[in-house]
């Protein structure tokens, strides 16, 4: 078979592999299977490109631009599957390993994709919590808001998910509007680079948008700046020697971590050998140990259980490990493939045996396993290895040294206290799990030990069925950990876009504010304009436009009318009296729903429009009661408006609804669906 | 006059300054004022006292009993205010300068406090976000929550403000619930001693929860873990050695730097010199140039100005700086007091040189200026600089070098672009202000410049009576800014508090999720109780306690009836042919706030009880629409109470209407105020 030349994609070029290249070698055969690096690269060229066409071209886009294209390319790159699942067997992957690793990448940027049109504004400047009132009269008020960090994201892989690892952090960053310099671990760049061709190939992407080194950055660490960010994943070691660069240090370059860590999972104290729980914890332990040959950087290493249930969970992890088929990735039958490289293999052998020191072997020797379909001496293949620490308190290498492979440990614990303490040993790690059918006990490890995990996954019979296992890191919780896991956060939905934006506060006043935001706040101009609203199309709405309607005056006929129609014969309505007692109100006031119906009564244009439905509203206060005899009317201003399909858009109203005083008794968000033009 | 020994406060115990100590001189006087620091100190007491006793007493403190105890807290150093005012004069603040550093402190711990109460639950784990389906059936979800970090936080706070710098950290750390070590700056923490000593005497805080190192802090960052934070307020120069920090490096241990920046000033293009946006700036300018001598990290160092009104400006500037009278600062007509110290006026005259060298001083001589009630010679008076730079494109050190004190430079742009450019030259400040009555302006500038700025404030005549000005950090927004700024953030509401807490992704079934968060969420149990929900007391209400309602056949007389009564004749109500038509509706559907109204005839309790109020309503989604002879149901379920007075506390319920078939029609979160036992 021909080598294969890894190219970069550098300043908009495809670049091949030259004199400057590293070999790369099948984890399967061993056999040298391609070539990739650079002897120099023109760094200088690259953070040009990004930050001069990449950048801008993204800034221009508004969130939802951005969050379709993301779809558009992920449908694109579901379309080559096939040809990456062949691909990543030559890294050790079965097919299995290969859809955690590509399927997952994919479905991550559909996570984002659909997120970016739910959660962010079709604008270019996205609102982070709600308004601070600064001032009495609302005349000076704040608001926090992000925007696109104007530089490039320089993203550093790890090899053990080469298409995952590049499209996980790809979907943030683009959707934030921020391009990207993607560098993946060399061992796996091939696979990585077959999967950003394609996004290339598809023109979907503007010029400048994202870039391939595959090899090493040069000088491109020592170049960047403020408005840059670097995010990495791979080992503590590396993480250390990045963020310790006195050039980001220097420049405050925002440098994010998610390094392995030494993960757990823990079976409840409930727990019995006949329990559910029993078996999903036994299941959990062997996929983590099995899947990607245990290269995930969030697999469980340690396993703690009641002390009288280590005997029976090692047999039964035992057990199950003894049946898992190892060979030739491409084969339909094997169960756990190769490492990445016969380098990753001697470093687990050695770590294993570190591990092993404090430990009794309970399942799996390195010398003596079979392999299907592939030669034992030349691929990068090692058995499941499980051990037992009886003594975990005075353990050290358990709790501190990572065999990045299929090996994990089993220790007692007495207590939950005891359990947490353990946990809290791995000193800061992404994951850890608890297999557990009570909340109490959940609650108890999350006070215990939460604050030493960026994820805390909890699994029972109820959960079993849909449950997405330990090992996955999700786009839509955190993934990252404090510690010994890198300190840092990636994904989580939002937050994870938030990387590559600048958080700003802004204050002003709220003509000012909502000019930024395109939001109406309180306070802001209510231009009256001479046709109804609710006449008009959705393009034709502008923010504050605003209908004043009513008054209408509330009865008490009104409301033992409406009491007695809807059954809501509550004694603040009913009994003079007894309302005169309550701390909330005057005397006999009028319902809330009342109010709400009368005012929707005043602003309705009953005759067909733009105004399809009301699908909602939010934040509705009571704020003073009305009596018999108030005159109440209604404010409804447009305060923000979001294309949601072809044929529609969504507006949110605020509605005040206001006494004779002119006073607020009633504010709400109302959401309605518009047709455009 | 003796020499203040000031004290630190060391694992609980009272430590005068000895033979390790250093001088402290007064800013006026130049005479030896006070001693601080110890030899040695035994920094691995200190973090065990913090991280074994204040640690855990804080941690069994729910969120609602920190924020109330810092509330009696700042209400208590409320009472010391002149004798703080008063030792301050020694540091060269006037009393203005006094009441921004500890009026301002205590300012923001109350607003924490009520933030705590209002934002954050009455229970020991935070909710952070909302809910994330993670499964089709719902059996497995994700919920991102915070709890507090289990170790200390260090904070290495600055010169400028001895009181703030300490509160302003200090509350937010205290309400997450971690103990502090407190280091204040040598040259000003006699002052911060006598506050920390009124917070000591109160008797306030547990044992551990604070304590304070007059001098250095010896070996005690070598000794920091993953679960301690470091939170520096400085000079750029000591925040990168800081950062630098092998063992913090390798420990990831959390980091925060707030460091002084080149924050910029912007006139925008709508402003004359007869607009009173032109006399804002002048205003701003003229108090951020003197109020604290210009020590302020916030502080206006760059002023930009449309190139035509450089002239104007410069003297309406240089008019007003011409009446600030300097001086001794304990006198009533003394505008600006004197620099901290000699070694600060000495820096500041140094850079002003540097800065100098590219401008033309339109105001101000070191040399020249009178001082009132003080001997000039002595203390660290200096004169306010008003520098002009007529070509800020070509210029380096304007956008460099900070002099931290009154010294300020005006520089023309020709458009809202170039003025963007020249904000960001400052490579990332605190904040940047825009003195603009045009919207649009402020949108440009935020496009353009707030990914270089923690902060944009902008101030023009609608909002010039209650902005709180160009250089106040305010409790509420975000304070920190990326670069230059030091990359970090503090305050910002409960995104400072979270600075002190980990972030956890729990994921799991509903019941678990519910368990731990101790909020009902879809899906988890909901028991069936005997009694009515509203019968029984907050007290007496358990999360998750549920009440089923109805069925009631919604008639088409009932539609028609509700139509006519309130006015809402909307056509999808009254007319088949045209409700059929719209894409919503099947045909004429019921008012949404009809059923709102009958669900709430269906679960109302009439006699007096517990409930006294319906306060509003929350995620009001109208999901199914109901036609005529459909019948409803309704389930109540509670959702999370929070105690509010001494009388009752919020309940709120989670409402879902049903029809015949069991689909959900209308699901919203109902909010009580429930009377207690």
């Amino acid at each position: 078979m021909d080598l294969i030349n890894v190219n970069s994609y550098l300043a908009g070029h495809w670049t091949p592999a030259d004199a400057g290249a590293r070999a790369i070698f099948s984890a399967v055969t061993g056999d040298k299977l391609a070539l990739a690096g650079q002897d120099a690269i023109d760094t200088q060229a690259m953070l040009d490109h990004a930050r001069l066409k990449g950048g801008p071209a993204l800034r221009a886009m508004s969130f939802h631009d951005r969050a379709r294209m993301l779809k558009a390319l992920a449908l694109e790159l579901g379309k080559f599957k096939d040809e990456l699942y062949a691909l990543s067997h030559t890294t050790g992957a079965t097919l299995a390993d290969g859809k955690i690793d590509i399927d997952g990448g994919i479905g991550t940027m559909l996570v984002y994709a659909s997120k970016g049109r739910r959660e962010m504004p079709d604008r270019h400047i996205y609102v982070d919590g709600d308004l601070e009132m600064l001032s009495r009269a609302g005349t000076f008020v704040g608001q926090h808001i992000a925007t696109p960090l104007q530089g490039v994201a320089v993203h550093i892989n790890a090899f053990n998910f080469p298409v995952w690892g590049m499209l996980e952090k790809l979907a943030p960053t683009l959707l934030a509007g921020m391009p990207a310099i993607i560098k993946p671990a060399t061992a796996t760049c091939h696979v990585t680079e077959q999967c950003f061709r394609r996004m290339i190939e598809s023109g979907l992407l503007p010029e400048g948008a994202v870039q391939l080194v595959a090899g090493g950055l040069g000088n491109l660490l020592n170049r960047l700046d403020y408005q840059d960010v670097v995010s990495f994943t791979g080992s503590a070691q590396t993480a250390l020697m990045l963020r310790s660069n006195p050039h980001l240090l220097e420049n405050s370059v925002r440098f994010i971590a998610e390094q392995d860590s030494l993960n757990a999972s823990v079976l409840g104290p409930d727990a019995t050998p006949d329990s559910p729980e029993f078996d999903i914890l036994v299941k959990e332990a062997v996929r983590e140990m099995t899947a990607k040959a245990g290269q995930k950087c969030t697999a469980i290493r340690r396993i703690m259980v009641p002390e009288a249930l280590l005997g029976p969970v090692g047999d039964a992890i035992a057990a199950k490990l003894a049946t898992i088929r190892i060979g030739d990735p491409a084969l339909e039958t094997t169960r756990m493939g190769a490492l990445a490289s016969s380098a990753q293999k001697s470093d687990v052998l050695d770590k294993a045996r570190q591990i092993s020191a404090e430990c009794r072997i309970l399942s799996g020797n390195p010398e003596t396993f079979e392999v299907d379909g592939a030669d034992k001496t030349k691929g990068a293949f090692v058995a499941p290895m499980l051990l037992a620490c009886d003594d975990p308190d005075a353990a050290q290498a358990v709790h501190a040294v990572e065999a990045f492979g299929p090996v994990a440990t089993l220790m007692p614990y007495r207590d939950l206290a005891h359990a947490g303490e353990l946990l809290n040993r791995g000193r800061g790690s992404l994951v850890a799990s608890l297999i557990t059918h009570d909340p109490a006990a959940a609650r108890t490890i999350a006070l215990s030990s939460a604050a030493s995990h960026g994820r805390l996954y909890v699994n029972n019979r109820d959960s079993a069925g849909e449950a997405t296992g330990h090992g996955s890191p999700l786009p839509h919780m955190v993934h990252g950990g404090p510690g010994r896991a890198g300190g840092g956060e990636e994904l989580g939905g939002i937050r994870g876009v938030m990387h590559y934006m600048q958080r700003t506060a802004i204050q002003g006043s709220p003509d000012i504010i909502s000019g930024i935001t395109g939001t109406w706040i309180k306070g802001a101009a209510k231009p009256k304009s001479a046709s109804h609203p609710f006449t008009r199309s959705f393009e034709e709405l502008a923010i504050g436009d605003t209908i004043e309607a009513g008054p209408r005056t509330v009865t008490l006929e009104d409301i033992e009318h409406f009491a007695h129609f809807t059954g809501d014969t509550f004694y603040a309505h009913m009994d003079e009296a007894a309302a005169k007692a309550n701390p909330f109100f005057p005397g006999r006031v009028a319902h809330g729903y009342l109010l709400l119906s009368f005012a929707a009564g005043l602003f309705v244009e009953p005759a067909p429009g733009p105004v399809l439905a009301n699908t909602g509203l939010d934040g509705l206060k009571f704020m003073k009661p009305v009596s018999p005899g108030d005159a109440i009317s209604v404010e409804l201003t447009v305060k923000r408006k979001t294309r949601r399909t072809d044929e529609y858009g969504e507006v949110r109203w605020h509605v005040a609804v206001l006494n004779q005083d002119g006073d607020d008794v009633a504010e709400y968000e109302l959401h309605t669906m518009n047709a455009y033009a």
